[in-house]
């Protein structure tokens, strides 16, 4: 049994910064799920099912830690995996307004209560499409997400993949 | 005569939030003008005329408010309406700068003053765009707009309208 | 008869800021009360009657403009008046956070409505506290404020007041 | 045993908006302690044990939800309660900016996570400091926080407490 | 030899806003050059040789600033000017919390630092975009940019440049 | 001769956030003066000659950095010293709100610019007032200035200094 959270979002790919997230909250719960969104509005580089299978190779050493896609509402997905909890780091002012009302807009719909955690300093400045933007014209981003993630990524961009 | 203020919007379609900001604000002035923008940059999901429409029916029962449609500057239709002031709802940060900006911009083309007016709490997190995105996945949306604008809402993402 | 609106604020003294809210918003009123504060959180550096006299002497010539002091709540002082809006000018986002806070609860208290401003951006690093430290330390501030109120501040800082 | 959290402030009286947190917040752990600062650098208006009393009558219903104090640091309060979490509600941008700072000193000093959760809408505007200054000048605030606490607060402010 | 530092942006069109910035910061350093940024995201109005033509016209004046243009990251265009510092305006805190992450990012590909200059108020709210879009709908532009620049931007827009 | 820029703070104490910012801002002028300003508003813990003391062997090794004190207007002193610019670091919005200010009210008194520096992430939780507060409480802050002054900090806090 326990407590179930979900930690969802698009991992395209995942980063040291959405890592962190999982890692620290996954000690507060029975069983976090990090939630991958299936179709984002903006077309994702890596297709779901790599989306899918770098994460759950990203997260492979954490206890109580679980990997699965979504799509449509996240308060539905929620509520079919008997989450009670959506876990989401924040960076940001414009991160905290944009999470502010969807965190409203879900509890209105189902109840889920949303926790905030702060994102470690260190990761602030990193996302998954700014790291995209940088590599794609040849600069260096190892050390803000995995090295076989990054490794992953050069492939893609180099259309080798 | 009287004063006129304008409060302008896309109104795709109007919620509960544009029409607190509405009736509060129309207290306030001799006439209202609830103006509809008709060529968004966004494709809108309701076209002009039931924009209008719409809004027309949810505002029927305020005394000194109009609907009207514009194009183009909205300084050059408040100059043709005889509108001196806009009324703009603020709901967050991210708001408040980018409407800083305009109401600058607007005061400086022809002097038209804009007065702002803060969302009342529990409309703060609703906007016409996250009432879509929740409807067009089957969410609830009852309560955060009127309930014959959501039944248009539905059959229009069903298609049957 | 005709709306009132009240623009309150401590006018310690009373800043080029300060009367351009009250010009502009003026003009959209039957009547606007600028409302001095009588005892602020902080102690005032000019006594409450020189506050008053000076904005009267400075909003002289504004069609439509009125002073008058007040204590206690400023919900209480706008029923007094028969005023049903308030006007605040806004500078900056902590400005906006902690308007937002107040115009909530004065419109729960009452129902009065309060119409925000935004700050002509010259003024916008304006405030009658950074102009009395710099006056304080013998910087000019002459264009801030008007020069009649430079000269008492001027005096009033050098104790001959 | 199970999940201690800790929901830390000064509690001078507790509000509504206080309430809605700790009671959101307990729902997701096996004991949340709502814990009062004995001595915040403000002067408070209540002593320790009339805050600490007031709080236990109000969270009486809430299952797994206690009440302690503490002095000196949070986080060593944290440590000898158990308590490997901090809960705290966010109202608005200026709170998450000094939240953040906290939360990662704390987090620094020993590893205790904090957790943001958002404040419902309606009490986006309560504050203790609020409620106080609008009660001592003869506002009605009931509504805001419970009745018997209010009762409280309008016999402290009358003095005959 | 001396100091050298990059002024980056699209410049489509350069707009007194920029200028401001240019000149000011140019004075500190022994050259500024701004760099155009040869494919934005968002397809520009002017092409590239255009921008670059109309941007040294408008800085024709000012002793120590040079135009040129770069694509891909801008710290690999910084080494090969041998640039160490890159000075960016600032208007608003929306743009704060953009560029903190990208200042953070290019010091840690090449040590480069970011200097941010405060927008002069006057031009806080101007900017290419919002001058294009009223400019597009036939609004007075002039004095937001220098004369010869509203000059092309005008018949740019009418399609006869 | 070349290029001075100051660098202004109450430094009580200095702490390797501070430390980081002159180090960066450092490299990029002929001299950077660390100006410790001598009569803050709020009572210092460290009188003015330690504060200064602490500064000069924190930044000994810093090519190019002095210290210096002032009191009254920055821009006097500014203007003493031959600097034409002021460099300060910026960690949060809230910081960028006060500082826009300052900066525009120094420009407008005598021309100085302020060039802003984003702040390590790894330091932008660290402050002087937050590490006394830490350690006033028998936190351990070191890591977060240096030994010496944590040392000192130690003494003056258990009153042995």
């Amino acid at each position: 049994m326990g407590v179930t959270a979900l930690c969802p979002g698009t991992f395209d790919p995942v980063t040291n910064g959405h890592l962190d997230i999982i890692e620290r909250a996954g000690k507060h719960f029975d069983t976090l799920v990090a939630a991958v969104l299936q179709n984002p509005a903006k077309e994702p580089l890596f297709p779901l099912d790599e989306r899918v299978a770098i994460l759950k190779e990203a997260v492979a050493g954490l206890a109580g830690v679980e990997v699965d896609s979504f799509d449509g509402l996240l308060v539905d997905f929620a509520r079919a995996r008997g989450a009670g909890v959506i876990v989401k780091g924040l960076r940001a002012v414009s991160d905290f307004e944009y999470e502010l009302q969807m965190a409203h807009m879900n509890r209105r719909l189902t109840g889920v209560e949303t926790f905030f955690v702060m994102s470690e300093p260190r990761w602030s400045y990193v996302s998954s499409s700014l790291i995209k933007e940088v590599a794609a014209h040849g600069g260096d981003v190892s050390g803000l997400l995995p090295d076989f993630v990054r490794e992953r990524l050069v492939d893609k961009l180099e259309g080798s993949d």
